[in-house]
Parts: structure tokens; sequence; C-alpha cells
């Protein structure tokens, strides 16, 4: 089998290229000159946000398949623009890739980058590619465009809290590739936990319907917890979170009392482990019933998941006693600190 | 001394936001959101360029201070930019750090990079900060804006060949450090060199001027012989370069000959060497004078270096006998390539 060493970087550039295909929507010039050219839509903001992928912190090739890999990387960056309440207009992308990695695994990784970037509604629109001397990297770029962009700050007292989809799944997925379950997961609950960690849907047109209604909008890239703190008691607010209605995955249910976890594992894996990629906005409750409508009629669901107050910190309402309880690291476990000792892939 | 992994990443989104200050010029909200928000000049196109460079392949942290690994970061980012005519609006970055890197190693790599991109008219509006299992990897994603932005593709038969600045002293500079030679050099014409490689001036300014002018506009970052080239025959176009009206720098000259390699030396370095980060137009005779006017009213030196023609091809007519020869291999030495075995600073 070929290696990119023996392939060379032009030809990258080109199986990139073809992939991307024309210039397509708001690019005028993709790949192929010193920059990508633009034209935003008249009147529109523009979003950019980065997200930076590595080898044994944030993927490992032993654990997806290429294509799978390629196909999240988009997907978590195009979740970005849909957490502003935007569209995604052009992606760039920098790959640092060994000269040792084999040209079938870049032709996979590819597929399914570029697929997925289309998918979102735009096309690979140029980016860089670099050696590296140990472990892949991916890092993605994705430029937006929003009449009105939905910010984490703005959330009001009272307003509530509304996410959709489905939380702890991909918690599920990831602790069952840890556990050593090889992807695509042997039955169906371990199926469907484990495409909700590798394959998540960035929620772009729930995002434009919320940016017509919601005060406040973000997504669920950390800890749903911690996603609940940056719109509230990052600017002074607080929240209440509904044990009774977060909407748990099923299969992560199921999952968890098949560890012997219970409801509290599947709990953990909802409140603490993140990587669901949902939307979640703060709504005032007269706008409610039209989000809600609008939003359903995407085909995703949409919880009420609790309320913002006016009081600082975190407090959730328990499901078994209806108790408030404060709601802290002893119900969410430990988060996430990238240069902490012994980092790695979770 | 404090590590990263003590301060957390927290520590450097902080730092890092505490340098790049409130939203200013295009950028409507900046660092802290899931994206960054930019109002685009109206009526203009905008431009999105990509430039990852990874240690121990593009930098190495035995040569440079970290200060001057953050500017030129920026800088050569900021030149692509101003190769289509443009000016930077916003600057996102992503940063792959080993948990064992230093604080103060953080702390003056950001002074330089924060520094260099408000130079080039833009601050740092966003980006990530991930956890590296070995070396750094640096990520800038710079957004600009062109009302016309000029693309490699566009030359005509007939127009002149004009570059800003000068040639070679990027590849001297780099011959210094490959020898040993530390920053910033011992006498003058080396740290002439070592500063045209470390701390290159994206030419942003005259990129504009010439934006009204020329037919196709390109930056010297690979070759100068590969960038002749990527606007002449990567359309089915030649070229005739004027050997004797290239402006290398003098300082190259001159370390070229106390090397023992002479005036080819110098010339290897001038047409193959790269990284100048100088501009390279095609301008029709007819608009040459204003622009090399309003160039050097910038204070940059402009010189006509050669011709596009109809035959395709590059060729170089020889500064001491009036010859015109081939533009090969011979004369340029061997061309980069990423993947190749062995391949690091080289």
């Amino acid at each position: 089998v070929a290696t990119l060493a023996e392939r060379g970087e032009q030809w990258v550039i080109a199986e990139a290229r073809r992939r991307a295909g024309p210039p397509l929507g708001a690019i005028a010039v993709g790949i192929g000159d010193d920059a990508a050219v633009l034209v935003p839509p008249p009147g529109e903001r523009i979003l950019v946000t980065q997200d930076m992928l590595v080898e044994g912190v944030h993927f490992r090739t032993d654990w997806l398949p290429p294509e799978v890999i390629g196909r999240r990387a988009a997907a978590v960056n195009a979740s970005d623009i849909a957490a502003m309440g935007g569209t995604p207009i052009a992606f760039v992308a920098a790959l640092a890739l060994p000269g040792s990695l084999e040209a079938p695994w870049v032709e996979r990784f590819l597929d399914g980058l570029c697929a997925e970037m289309l998918t979102a509604g735009a096309p690979l629109a140029g980016g860089d590619t670099v050696a590296s001397p140990a472990g892949i990297t991916v890092d993605i770029t994705v430029i937006g465009a929003a009449a009105d962009p939905v910010l984490r700050r703005g959330a009001e007292p009272g307003d509530l809290l509304v996410l959709t989809g489905t939380l702890g799944g991909s918690a599920a997925g990831l602790a069952l590739l840890a556990d050593g379950v090889r992807w695509p997961g042997r039955t169906p609950a371990e199926r469907a936990a484990m495409a909700r960690h590798a394959l998540p849907t960035p929620r772009i047109g729930p995002g434009r319907v919320l940016a017509c209604g919601a005060h406040a909008l973000t997504d669920v890239s950390d800890a749903f917890a911690t996603e609940v703190a940056a719109i509230t008691t990052a600017y002074g607010l607080g929240a209440v979170v509904d044990e009774g209605r977060l909407p748990i995955l099923p299969e992560a249910r199921a999952l968890s009392r098949e560890r012997g976890d219970g409801v509290e594992g599947a709990r953990r894996w909802a409140l603490g482990g993140g990587e669901d990629y949902e939307l979640l906005a703060a709504v005032p409750e007269s706008r409610l019933d039209t989000v809600l409508s609008r939003i359903r009629a995407t085909g995703v669901a949409l919880s009420v998941v609790g309320r913002v107050v006016a009081r600082p910190g975190l407090w959730m309402v328990r499901a078994d006693d209806g108790k408030e309880v404060p709601l802290d690291r002893s119900l969410i476990g430990e988060p996430f600190e990238h240069f902490g000792p012994g980092r790695g892939t979770p």
C-alpha cells in the first residue's frame, strides 16, 4: 500500500479538491489560490470558529474508521455555527499528517470530511497540508453567516431552558470504545450510542429557528452542566434543571443499567459527558410555542429542561423526590482539563 | 517555573484574551462565544486562508525565541491576505501545546502572536487550545476583506512581473540558523538575513495598491521560481525573468560570498529559497507608472523583474552574458516536498 510520503503533498491537495468539487454557494474561489474568496450574504454577519482535533487526545485511529473521523471533525465544527443560529458558508481545513500514513486512510478520511461539509451546506474551500513528525492533527475553521447571531450572553430570569435531541449518548458511546467494544458496536443499543459519539448531527436548521426566538444559545460540546453555566452563571444568573425532563438517550439508560451503574450512571453521562452537540437555548416563555412547533417540524425533538433564575448558581430538581439539590461535581464527575497530567482520549 | 499543565487551559484563554483586547474594527464579538462575529465591510468580498506550523518541521524552539515564533506565525498568514490585495479583519488561532511547556514560553509566544496580528490590522478573535502529546502546532486562520480580490489567474502576455522588496534574505537567514548561528546573528549582515527569515513583513499596503492595477498576484511563500510559475505556467503562459534585475538582499550576496558560494549561492537563495513573503504581480505596462509611484510611497521598493510571455515555460536572462536559459532545477535547487523522507526544518 502506498504511503503519503510516496504520493506527495500535491496528491493530497488534488484528492481534497476533487471531493470538494467546484465552488458553490457563497464561495467564489475555492481551493488553489492564496486565499478562498467568499461573497457574504448581503447584510448578514460573518461567523468564524475553529476546532483542532489531535490524534490520541480527541480521536484514536484504532477506535474509529477514517471516514468516520473525517465526518466527525467537520460535524463538531459545524455545530459551533449552529450554536450561533448561523449557516456554514465555507470550510477550510489544515491537516498535519505523518508521511508514513497509508494513502487509502487519507482517501477515506477525505471522503468523510468532505461529505459531511457538503451535508452541512458548504464545501471545503481551502486549507493547508503539512508533514507531522508524530500523529495526525486536523484543524478546521468554519465560516458561517447569520442575519442576527445569538450569543451565549442574553438569557433573562424566567426564560425556559430548551434542548434539542438527547443527552448522554455520546458519553455512553465513548465509554464503550474505551472498554474495547469495536465500532460500530454489537447490539442496537451499542450502535445507537456509538453513532451518537462518532457521528453527531450539527443542528443547523434548529439553530436557525432558535435564532428567531432565543435570548441565548450554545451547543453541548462540553458537559451539559458546563454549557448551562455558560449561558447563565457566566453572566451572574442561575439555572434550575429538571432531572425528570432531561431527554436522556434511552439506549444510554439501558447501557448504564447493563454496566450496573443504573440511573446514576446515565445521569452522569447526560450531565457530565458532553459532546452530544445538541443546542441549548434560553427562550422566553412567550415564544416557546412558536419555537417548539417550528423545531419539531425539522424532525428534531425539543425538550424544556429547566428555567433561568436570578440567583447565581446551578440546581437540579431530582426526579425521584422532587427535591432541589445543587448541580455540582458530585453529580457530574470531573471536568475536562486539557493540559492536566495523564490526559489523553478519556 | 510553572508549566502549562499547572496553569490550565483557562489560563491560556485568559492570557490570549487579555492580549487581544476588546473587539475592534469588523469584529463585533471576539474570543469567548461559540464563534466570533464579524461585520464585513459592505460590498467587499471575504477572504479566508489557513496556515499550519508544526514544531520541528516549520520552526524550532531552540532556533528562535517564543515571541519571534509567534510574530512569524501571524505574519506568514497575513501575507496570504496581502497576496489577494486584501486587508485582514480577524484572526483565529488553534494551539496544540504540550502540558510540559513552561508558562513564560506561552506568555512570550502570545505576546508576539497578538502584537503581530494587531500590526496587521486585526486582533485575535477566537480559536482553540488543546493538549498536544508531542510538540507544538500552531494553526492560524485569517479572515480578510477586499473590494476586488486579485487571483493568481489573470496574467496576460506582455504583462510585467513586478516584485516588492528583496529576495534571498530568508533563505540566507535559515542557512545561518541551520549552521548553528544563534538568533539574532553576530554581524549586521547576519542580523539582516535572520530578521528577513524570522520576522517577515506582510505587504498589506502594497497589496492594496496592486489590487488596483495587477492582473495577477501572489506572495513569495514557496520558491520565487515556483511562484512565478503559479501565475504563468499554471495557466498555459510563460515568463522570462531578468537575473540582473532580481532584487537580491545585499546582505544575502555578502553572506554567500563569505561562505564561498559566490553569486551562484545568492541566486539559489533568491530563486529557490522561498519564504521572503514579498508580493509578485503581473501588471500591464500601461499601469506600471501609477503602481510604481504609489507602492514606493508606502516605503517599499518595487522591482520589474521580468515579463509574461505567451509560450509556456520559465526562462532567465543571465546577468553575465545576457543569454536566455531555462529556469530549471539546476538553477534553483530541490523543491520542498512536505511528506518526503527525512523531512524536517531544512
